[in-house]
């Protein structure tokens, strides 16, 4: 089993708090100032999310930023 | 007082653990497989890094990535 990339393990983490929040992938764009498909490719590991936006999602679900990186090594 | 930039805290953070190792930029550059400039414009607050070189940072720093974030929001 190949080991998780940050960028899907973070994409994880994001998806797994805005579900809990019952938040579409739209309504957490739009807290974060974010566009829609940015955050679907947050979600699906294909982004390699900068600081900036890494705290607007944080900001976005209600957590504090180091809370999005508790499955990273 | 303006509030601190997340790239700020970042990058304070990152310089904090790096002293506290006795590491210089180089040291810590060479050991997250980075620039040496990079690593001081982190420092400095001038970056906005991205998820995959926060994690070598963290790796670099044998601390885990969500450490590196203790001192944002």
């Amino acid at each position: 089993m190949p080991k998780a990339s940050p960028k899907s393990l973070f994409g994880k983490a994001v998806r797994a708090l805005r579900e809990e929040r019952g938040y579409s992938q739209e309504d957490l764009a739009e807290r974060a100032g974010l566009h829609r498909n940015y955050v679907g490719g947050v979600e699906r590991g294909e982004r390699n999310v900068a600081l900036e936006n890494i705290v607007k999602l944080a900001g976005a679900l209600s957590v504090r930023t180091r809370d999005l990186f508790d499955s990273l090594p």
